[in-house]
């Protein structure tokens, strides 16, 4: 399929006359086919101006129908067939299998969402009967209804190129709550994005949805992002991303006149805690199964292990053992971008050179666009002492804090910054010691996890991911799963309200 | 009673030993009885503290207990008995009936969210059972429940010194969502707060529950409750009051190293629009409703009706009339403090001397203490060119906002700030237009109603007090209702844990 570089403007593929911008092979550094331009100021406010004239019809359409369009473009992203596989390999560097199966996550999160829509609990519709003859003051009728906030600006991440890009979590949980959205494609896959795009695009037409219910703009920097935060059209924004831009965007979202929710995905590296009856029974295997995950996708996930906390002893050096053994065995791997690769050299070259950080494993050598895995240690009190080893390596890089029993545990624990998941490897004579651990452990992290690791992030109701700032801008939120759609609602009362007037749903019959 | 002028710290009163407050008759500006000494930077420390401690035994309180203590503080505040309501009378200069219905309100309240706490639903248990046979990947067994934020900054609002004060709503339902609470006082009625203060830590204390679950804190100016929002152990706060004091806190909110929610509802002048067939109809019948509902407790209320829009002519004409006739035989009012009162009387003549604005209609004449209702008349072009006339005057002060035509009505709607409440006076043959205003209504506000006026804010299930900023800082909330007790409240994920590791609710059986 030949990529046109267009902006999706609503209904249009309009060129863009912004910055140049083309997808990088990601192995290699070479420029891929196809020149994207990014988007203008007038291209954002298009943009706005269609997505918040297609809101009042958009929010008001039949249950049925949207959860039809979600799974359209469900469909549509499968009849795109290989070569979005294709695309996404180059630009991205993630091998065939992965992707395949991000894809296959991506439309299962569009008809999961499809069904929630169905099934319509997210309304929230509530009904007090009113009563005329109540004393002292009659009963009003009250009806209620969860409402869509308006236009949503998305904006894609470069690690999950489908399933949190163009038609990503974000976007869908936007559109299943009736908003329309307005995506900033991650410019580390442009090619990806038009492709996707284009599909989306083709579903609202074919869905007979306003024009303006979906647009995507391209852009080389951030002025287009931040133009979009700022229009006062938009009312919410959906990131996924660094921490630098997620702060960004809840400034400019906090100034503006109206302020907006952001919902900011930004980091976190995940403390993974190694109990002593777990690592005395099967530390071995734990160290073996840690470096599996740590390594997963060259270590490009949000959730990925990057901390390890336990108590010294031969537990924790059989874990080790096995940790380096498994590493060192483990083939440098193709990072999403060459920028990333960078800041994934920098970090692990800054814990190199900490002088209170030993290395204890490094994965093999590989060519200038890979990332080899790196396994560190370091003591508790200079973890604790040293605010800086909490910063997140993005990449296949560990470190592992060794304390020297459970109450310097506890310290560690108390130091640590909002995090995704919290993972503990326990055995049934760790409960007790677990147990007194986790009144913190909840309000450290969305998501808890036994005797595993957070790499897998299921779409379900009951997931979470999400968690404590500075993981992400609101800990009260989920980015993952059904309770995603949350984020785009508020609640309007209706007081009595004839039924005519009343909105569809909440109506008699 | 006897009043001790005590801050109430965890389980004991503790002598303030900052600046002296005293309670102010609102009818004379003469003192009362009590001495009441402001709290100390180590007392916010302290009632932190102790709130902290509390946190993790208060928010696994079985839903039985919890329930039973919220059902506890209603029947101490019952147990009180008159003096409580002579108090708030001398206070608060509100009369006997008022009080009275807002005592009942205010247990009412407190029995409502027992209810809700006893039903559970709140907690939003989710279960989404594993599958270690599911391939490509094994499915996690996870299990979700809603976990109380942490300890909750409440600040009691000067015009509800029950139902919106020490043990009014918010106070309410960040109990019943379990968190403690810590309340900054309100220091236009400081006896009423010690009254209900030493009720709820009596129910604290028979009710078994941690100390520390709740605290009372006096303050003659900003400085304890700034200290309150900015200390760690905070992690929500409930506020009611002016703009100034809610972007305030907003603003050390997000400074925080940790930012945390700040629900603030801070003002509204929450517009009435009058149809022309409603006017035409009865166009007098909904002056005197309307007279009757601005100077309803001296139009203190966050939902009086200070904003009028309407279609100039006959109806429009009679509707003036009949305001102007029954608001001329209207008493001065008692105001809540002398401060409200000053600036009421300046926001009345700022509207007096504005260019634009016609006086056409003023109450009786009172003590210095009361307030004088007044009506006030602008061009809509005017007041669309004069942003500062959408100011609430805080008091009985009305503006109606004459239009030529539907157009110009729609006009004035678009240039409209967030509102709490917004009410439509129709007919049946008005239906068609306000159908095509609704759209944009249902943005601009929390609660819409038909024919009535947003004054009584009914405390059940689909009740929404709340809107768009800046009359909230968080539209996708109310203060009132069941509801509240979601602002306190954040998912957290359980993945494949052991049954005896589980919090109590998601355990089998």
């Amino acid at each position: 399929m030949d990529l046109t570089g267009n902006l999706l403007i609503g209904n249009s593929a309009v060129p863009g006359s912004g910055g140049e911008i083309f997808g990088i092979d990601a192995a290699t550094g070479a420029a891929l086919p196809g020149r994207f331009a990014g988007a203008t100021k007038a291209d954002v406010d298009r943009a706005a101006a269609l997505a918040w004239a297609a809101f009042p019809a958009y929010r008001e359409t039949a249950l049925e129908a949207r959860a039809a369009f979600l799974e359209a473009i469900a469909e549509n992203i499968l009849a795109i067939g290989d070569s979005l596989i294709e695309r996404a390999m180059a630009e991205t560097g993630l091998p065939r299998g992965r992707l395949e199966g991000e894809r296959m996550r991506t439309v299962n999160q569009l008809r999961l969402f499809a069904k929630e829509v169905r099934e319509g609990r997210f309304q929230e519709l509530r009904f007090d009967a009113g009563d005329p003859e109540r004393k002292p003051v009659p009963k009003p009728d009250l009806k209620l209804r969860n409402l869509a906030l308006g236009p949503v600006a998305v904006f894609g991440a470069s690690n999950f190129p489908l399933a949190f890009s163009v038609a990503g979590g974000d976007t869908a949980s936007a559109l299943a709550a009736g908003c329309p959205v307005v995506v900033k494609a991650h410019s580390a896959h442009p090619g990806t994005s038009e492709l996707v795009g284009i599909a989306v695009q083709k579903a609202v037409m074919s869905s007979g949805l306003p024009e303006g219910t979906f647009s995507l703009l391209f852009d080389a920097g951030y002025e287009i992002g931040q133009a979009l935060v700022a229009d006062a059209r938009i009312r919410a924004v959906g990131f996924t991303g660094s921490r630098r831009g997620g702060l960004a965007l809840m400034d400019i979202a906090a100034k503006r006149k109206q302020p907006i929710p952001v919902y900011a995905e930004m980091s976190a590296i995940n403390p993974v805690i190694l109990f002593p009856g777990a690592l005395a029974k099967r530390g071995a295997d734990i160290g073996r199964a840690f470096a599996g995950s740590l390594t997963l996708g060259a270590g490009q996930f949000c959730t990925n292990p990057g901390l390890i906390l336990a108590i010294a002893g031969e537990g924790l050096e059989a874990f080790k053992q096995a940790a380096a053994e498994a590493l060192k065995a483990v083939p440098a791997q193709t990072m999403l971008t060459p920028g990333i690769c960078k800041a994934y050299r920098e970090g692990v070259a800054k814990l190199m050179g900490h002088d209170t950080v030993k290395q204890i494993a490094a994965g093999q050598e590989g060519t200038d666009h890979q990332g080899s895995a790196a396994l560190f240690e370091v003591k508790a009190a200079d973890f604790i002492a040293h605010h800086e080893l909490q910063e997140e390596v993005f990449g296949a890089s560990g470190l592992i804090v060794a304390c020297q029993d459970l109450a310097e545990l506890h310290k560690v624990i108390g130091a640590l910054e909002g995090q995704l998941t919290v993972a503990l490897h326990i055995d049934a004579d760790d409960h007790a010691e677990a147990a007194k651990l986790l009144p913190e452990l909840e309000l450290l992290a969305g998501r808890l996890l036994v005797n595993g690791f957070g790499t897998g992030v299921e779409v379900s109701p009951a997931m979470v991911h999400g968690g404590p700032y500075p993981a992400t801008s609101d800990g009260r939120s989920t980015s993952v799963g059904t309770l995603a759609i949350e984020r785009f609602l508020r609640p309007v009362c209706y007081q009595d309200f004839p039924d005519a007037l009343l909105p569809q749903p909440l109506r008699k019959g």
